[in-house]
């Protein structure tokens, strides 16, 4: 089938006046359809890529995902109850709006999905083992899947492009054909599909100027990223469209479901001031600029509470290189620290969006918006000695950290690009409270565990972790004195003494053995958490 | 201390001709000394560097690390009965020969070493509780150690440099007091340090002209590296010293300590069967070009198939970035097909250095040598596509590795440069054999296991695990898909029926929980571990 050969009704669809204002190639408004009437051309087994970008939070959703076109499907296949009979490989740079895909999730029609998700109904279906998912590193998967790593059982194998389809939201076209949009892997899913679907939202403001998008070859062709600061640009301002692939253009109106900011809290202010103090320590001797490094910030309160501190801080023309932008780095420019902020997408609450577009002027030259590959670039983020600030599920007395697996096998969202900036960043840090409740122990879950139950960042990643009891320091320090800094300042109080008797009794055997690296005792590894599942809390009465 | 005064005998020492043809710089004659006249210089708790580099193969030692002044404060502390008494923090880009080093460790003169080790003396102390040891990513340590990551309750603080000392072997020396030698860390040990001891080795022959030295500034200055070739030259053809903090030379003709080559074996041979059939596919299919990407290859018996293997195979104008340019390369070399190999240092045996010397004019422009910061950066090995192999201690079934710990535990040697590789290449391949012979089983310790008991490269790190039994391609497959794949394709047949109840076991108990991402029975985790330590076999009756 010839990529512009697509089934379509024979009903012409009238464009609107606003997507004329938006959309300046005019082939692509010859191509306009119904979503309902490109689905007949969707086939079981299909590999659909899509746009949409945003970091790990369940509270959080993507910016940019397509809509049209994904609800139509779903609707044809409730209609006519193809149920697990119309099931595609989904491809996105990072994750979506949970009202799209949960409902293809409940309804079967992802069969595999890369490389990161959120919502409860697509976790459930990975969880219940009926969805093959995998994470990886954001900065690899878009590579990756135009090596066709991710293709390599596909139908028609080699010959063809990895993706069957991309379906990507753009807030504008161009003349040329390419378009403005949330980035991610949006420019490398594009380069991927054999056929493509635009929808064109025309709620969404136009992101025009922000974008600066860099097409990395493959080796052995490929060239430096000449970038050594967060504004440098080096790509084009739009995203490249092959025009001859594009099957149809839709129009939509629908917002992005964003959800609200995690509210900060007492712990979540504590962190940050543990860390803002640690930061100007790291000053005072003379280890950091004035002005820090480049910050990467993840999302949620902690993240919230960070970015909060840092605008009442001393520290002046703060830059950021981070994967999204987010509300709290408005004030954060208002308050004139933040000189600059590099990103992959921007998710912003409906006040955000408000606050950015009435002040477009004051904020459009501090902004900048890269392919996730370029944004979550081991390269930039050693070159630019980034300062990474992440939170995990649970970090062990060594230093492993656990970003994805609850109890070593529950897939909550994906590892995101945290492993990208803790592994490269010049500081990395690891930012959690202490405890979490339990539904019958409010400090029911310690968060320091002897052994992580899944290890997304090694001990040879972090430099710092911080709870709302303190902060450990574990630069330069060898397993043995890292696990006495760690229990010390990040434990929680219930959980203190508990983990020193682990950490001791492990010694005692493992010198007895001559095994005393890192000292462990295998058969209580995971006693707490055997205990968690047992009895609601990971206090134990002893360890044997 | 002024650097450039420091005690030593008052009679003259003479300096050899040989010495003479090595030192272009007069006056670091003027400060020859001899290694006993100056070990009063050194103080208890001392930070020192050494030069020296290998990677982790407990049969292997490194090359160009000091020998002279190292022997002299050992038999010092012998003499009079300092053990214990006289301890350093020790530093060195890799690893030492163990006949220094392990003295230095039995003598308990090391209280902390750093990022690598080699020979049971030092890891004896090591796992006996007695010696604080950290390993680290190759690329990262010299970064570290220049910004003070590893001095930051050093004596003095932040006001010195973060090595009292550093004592580096070099070739020759040239009029502007900048030093050939084995690379590592060595440029920056150097920059690290208050004050230098050069011993230049009249024995060994001189590098010259296989150097490319960059020093790389730290962030905020940081430029790409302009690297997109292994050929590709960007720095200086020596190693830049202070010629004002030289504080002595010291003449030796003392040999490096290298071992031979690890013997091949049908599984080692086997294993690389599996692989360079593995890449002829690659290249059939498209995904690599027919001389394929620079090969990344370990030491070990199994990279010596390998590399033995390509002088056999179709491949050519093979290119190589790795660390070690070890004496299977020359045969590639002479074979043709190896067009260009960069490392950071070159470890051969005896006759493989003869081979080297006897025809310096063939393989001279096939070889250069860089700072490990450069031959290790992610930034480069993601570049150029490396292909990396790599030899784990164990892997487990959903594709996380063990490089370092045995049990969890027991540190063999460290790290080395695996995880930057396996993280940034192209291709990650892990190899090793499905099992290996405890002490009253053959097969009595599997190499495939349930739960890695140290995690150094997790799931999103490999592509390919390959064992004896067959190859196990893990591109684009959920951990159940991994899992099922791993334990068919590469688990010993004593173990792959053991292997795949933990896993069904594991699966049906995770589905009735909603956690089956990635199945696990954390209580039965390390149970085959459990087993080994009790029993000498990990071979179990049954799992609960």
């Amino acid at each position: 089938m010839l990529a512009s050969h697509i089934c379509r009704s024979a009903a012409p669809v009238q464009a609107s006046a606003a997507l004329r204002s938006r959309v300046a190639r005019e082939s692509y408004l010859r191509k306009l359809a119904r979503p309902a009437d490109l689905v007949s051309n969707f086939k079981n087994g299909d590999y659909i890529g899509w746009s949409g970008r945003a970091r790990h939070a369940a509270y959080f959703t993507g910016v940019g995902y397509p809509k049209e076109t994904p609800l139509a499907l779903a609707e044809h296949v409730e209609k006519n109850n193809l149920q697990g009979d119309l099931r595609f490989s989904l491809f996105v740079g990072a994750s979506t709006g949970p009202e799209v895909e949960e409902r293809w999730a409940r309804n079967g029609m992802i069969e595999r999905r890369f490389p990161h998700q959120v919502g409860k109904g697509i976790a459930k279906e990975i969880n219940a083992g009926r969805l093959d998912f995998a994470d990886t590193h954001l900065s690899k998967f878009p590579q990756d899947l135009q090596y066709g790593y991710y293709s390599l059982a596909k139908k028609g194998g080699d010959r063809t492009k990895p993706l069957d389809w991309a379906i990507v939201e753009a807030t504008e076209v161009l003349e040329d054909g390419s378009i403005g949009a949330s980035v991610g892997a949006t420019p490398e899913i594009l380069a991927s599909a054999d056929k493509i679907i635009i929808e064109v939202n025309t709620a969404l403001p136009s992101f025009k100027g922000l974008h600066d998008i860099y097409t990395l070859a493959d080796p052995p062709r490929r060239l430096p990223y000449l970038i050594t600061h967060p504004a440098d640009r080096i790509g084009l301002p739009s995203i490249q469209v092959d025009p001859e692939r594009v099957v149809a253009i839709v129009e939509t109106d629908k917002p992005d479901n964003t959800g609200n900011n995690a509210p900060e809290n007492e712990d979540s202010k504590r962190i940050a001031a543990h860390l803002i103090h640690f930061l100007e320590e790291e000053v005072a001797a003379g280890r950091m600029p004035r002005n820090l490094h480049p910050l990467q910030s993840g999302i949620g309160n902690v993240a919230n509470s960070i970015i909060g501190g840092l605008a009442e801080s001393k520290f002046e023309q703060l830059q950021v290189w981070t994967e999204v932008v987010q509300d709290r780095f408005l004030p954060l420019i208002d308050s004139g620290r933040l000189s600059y902020a590099s990103a992959t997408s921007i998710r912003l609450s409906k006040d955000g969006f408000r606050r950015l577009y009435d002040d477009w002027d004051r904020y459009f030259d501090k902004l900048l918006l890269r392919p996730q590959q370029v944004a979550n670039s081991p390269e930039i983020i050693r070159r630019l000695g980034v300062i990474a600030m992440n939170t995990p599920l649970e970090v062990d007395m060594y230093g492993h950290a656990n970003s994805t697996c609850a109890l070593g096998s529950r897939m909550l969202n994906g590892l995101g690009g945290s492993a990208d900036f803790l592994r490269n960043a010049k500081l990395s840090v690891m930012h959690t409270p202490s405890a979490r409740p339990s539904k019958t122990d409010p400090t029911g879950i310690s968060c320091i565990v002897p052994f992580a139950t899944h290890v997304d960042q090694t001990e040879h990643d972090l430099d710092v972790v911080v709870t709302e009891q303190g902060l450990a320091d574990l630069r330069g320090l060898s397993p043995r004195q890292r696990a006495l800094v760690i229990i010390d300042k990040c434990a929680h109080p219930d959980y203190k003494d508990q983990l020193l008797d682990y950490y001791n009794m492990a010694l005692h055997e493992c010198i007895k053995k001559g095994m005393a690296h890192e000292p462990h005792m295998l058969r209580n590894a995971f006693k707490m958490h055997c205990a968690f599942e047992e009895r609601g809390t990971m206090k134990l009465d002893k360890w044997d």
